[in-house]
């Protein structure tokens, strides 16, 4: 159930495994691509090709209509509303204290320079559908546009059977603050918003998760527009000391295992006897989890744990790891945080686990998997700005500075550099 | 020497021409994935076979010695040193503003969450070599990083043809606080850097110009390392009113054509007769520089102008062509910059041409190009950090916020999650 591997200087081993989970889908390009060029070219039209021939459905409107949320909303539950709600409220709150400053810095000669935080004027969330909503997804892709001060965040989202919106996307989009809604998928949605269509304008970046189709588009529209990052398979990363109940750590574990068959659960721990209590519990507790086939499948491959001579030790290793999803069930957690260099997220003593903050708490859920948080961040609010700077010499400054200009730039053999501070220069 | 357009609503011709200047390179996937799998597998000793190849050069040590960065800063000139200096105090100063700070949210329940921000530990930086060396690009890639508390700056950069480094690279390393430094060009340093060799470690990001091979290897290795962007060709947009200088306009136009031959240089103003005096300055002023070859094929591709009825037509295009470098030679600059949304850099008033900012005044001058100023930013101290979040959730409130976490849960079919949170409930 957890494969046991021995303590070694670095875990190559482990480290291996965890990031050459991704299967390469290369041959996606070329029919990907077609879809792109055919969206570009013929628009609106090339859309409703796609959405019938892979959704199986004909949309009268692409676009969601003011009644069919307010349909929507009567369909959900109260107490699920509620506690989206709640949840909105909380990741609007963690995100807010996000925002970057403007700056300028003035001199007594009359220069001044700064720079400037604008936010992105148009955004694009894609959101999956068929039978897995997330509607916490929604929130988590929405909120730090809004918060960065978006004004357009649209979304796109395959339509269902009937040719409407799953509900709960509806409602969750609602609650984050979308005003546009368009029902296309796939490829094809990815396209619409990086060309424009004539129904769907064209937008500066894309994010949202999706599959293997949605992700290659991204790819290749990548420059055209921004995107975020690609998220690869999803891990947890368990650092557990004698302390922690062995109860929570397994049904950790299988929180993550549970996503796909290529999510891995990690278990570093100081103490075999800890090791073996949550082998006995995840051996109980899957028989009761309805996804028990894909945890069993996802551990079989990717479940790994590590006896390690103390917390130190184990700090080590998860700093090369590099987890997306870091939990210290220790006695202390914020005495160990300090020393965490590498992880997307990180949840701290034992009544933190990973759906705290994938739900609810506040930070953001999409995070960098596959051991890219040595040089990636979780989505925020940057995500959704662009930063623009500007300078003012004063006359007097350009004149005192020529010299130096002139010199870097003759230098660099760049001379209509050096002759576009030269014809300003006023000689004595 | 600069193509009039008419005025139109988006003047859609010239944002096509600006944005499809690129050549695309695909077929050097292929060349440069191979070179990258060599040294992955045979590290230095693949170093050096490229480099004996490509470089036509034996390099005895791959690290270059303090012994010859003494000797690089005494075959360069005194008062280029101290220009250098100068420049990187500006830099250092205008960066130093930059720097986001970690964040922390407590609760009354005993809830605390936050984010840190951490410094990327390692970071190369690309210098390219050959006959054009550019200082001013070390200054402005290394800078950010140290100010960022990237400890471990690594700088790669080719070969002279005697096995030696450019003096003037060697010496604005040391400047810019430059500790290791590399005798390797081409894909084969990228590839040192992304995957490690026995006599350079790898990398947690690249940044840093190159030709085409040095920016293929990049893309190739994104993932496995973070990147900076992939500059397309230079562009430089001035909004002149009728009291701007035209010798000024006509040197400003003309330093950003001598970067290459796809070089864009685009002239908005209210006046018809400026644009004609601009024409008149360009055509004298040509004549006097070394590079005009170059700057005369850019001006006949991509040298551009419309005259507008006012400013702010003009800058309502400016803001749909997002140029890299924006002049606002205009009287009253301060009052128009809040009306820029897009726009890499932005030069405010009749003395601040973009050699100021390309050498010496502290903003940084690796910018987005060909348009994404709508979305990409310039190079700063963001760019060498990672954020990571924490959450730490009490008893007290697990218990309180169980129901809502678990209904979440539920509803998106993720059932091993709601387990994790139930498993923690404590029934009374």
């Amino acid at each position: 159930m957890l494969r046991l591997f021995e303590i070694s200087k670095s875990n190559e081993e482990v480290i291996n495994i965890i990031k050459n989970r991704e299967e390469e889908n290369l041959d996606l390009v070329d029919t990907v691509s077609k879809i792109l060029k055919d969206v570009k070219d013929n628009k609106d039209k090339a859309l409703r090709k796609y959405t019938e021939a892979f959704d199986k459905v004909k949309v009268k409107d692409l676009r969601v209509s003011e009644n069919e949320i307010k349909k929507a909303f009567k369909s959900v539950e109260e107490d699920f509303i509620e506690a989206l709600k709640r949840a909105a409220e909380n990741i609007e709150k963690f995100h807010e204290k996000q925002k970057s400053k403007d700056y300028i810095i003035s001199e007594e000669d009359g220069t001044y320079m700064g720079q400037r935080v604008l936010p992105l004027e148009r955004v694009g969330v894609y959101v999956p559908g068929g039978t897995a909503a997330y509607p916490s997804s929604v929130l988590m892709n929405v909120i730090p546009a809004k918060v960065a001060g978006v004004k357009e965040i649209v979304m796109v989202t395959p339509p269902s059977k009937a040719g409407g919106i799953n509900p709960y996307i509806a409602v969750a989009a609602k609650i984050a603050g979308v005003k546009e809604i368009y029902k296309v998928g796939g490829a094809q949605a990815i396209a619409a918003l990086a060309y424009g269509t004539e129904s769907i304008e064209r937008v500066d970046k894309i994010v949202g998760p999706g599959n293997t189709y949605v992700a290659t588009a991204k790819k290749l529209v990548f420059g055209k527009v921004d995107i975020d990052m690609i998220a690869g398979p999803s891990e947890i990363l368990i650092i557990a000391d004698d302390k922690a109940d062995a109860k929570y750590v397994a049904a950790d574990l299988m929180s993550q295992a549970e996503h796909d068959k290529l999510a891995a659960s990690i278990l570093l721990t100081t103490s075999v006897e800890k090791y073996k209590e949550v082998v006995k519990e995840l051996k109980k507790q899957v028989e009761e989890l309805e996804r028990k086939a894909i945890i069993k499948e996802a551990f079989k491959n990717y479940g790994m744990a590590i006896i390690c001579p103390n917390l130190e030790k184990c700090k080590e290793l998860s700093n090369i790891i590099a987890p997306e999803h870091l939990e210290l069930m220790v006695e202390n957690p914020m005495e160990l945080l300090g020393k965490v260099k590498n992880a997307g997220s990180v949840f701290l003593g034992y009544y933190s686990p990973e759906p705290v903050g994938d739900y609810f708490g506040g930070p953001n859920h999409v995070l960098p998997t596959s051991g890219t948080a040595r040089f990636f961040s979780a989505l925020s609010v940057d995500s959704f700005v662009k930063k623009s700077s500007f300078i003012y010499y004063s006359k007097e400054a350009i004149n005192r500075e020529a010299d130096k200009i002139i010199l870097l730039a003759e230098k660099e053999g760049l001379t209509a550099h050096a002759n576009s501070v030269k014809v300003r220069v006023i000689k004595e």
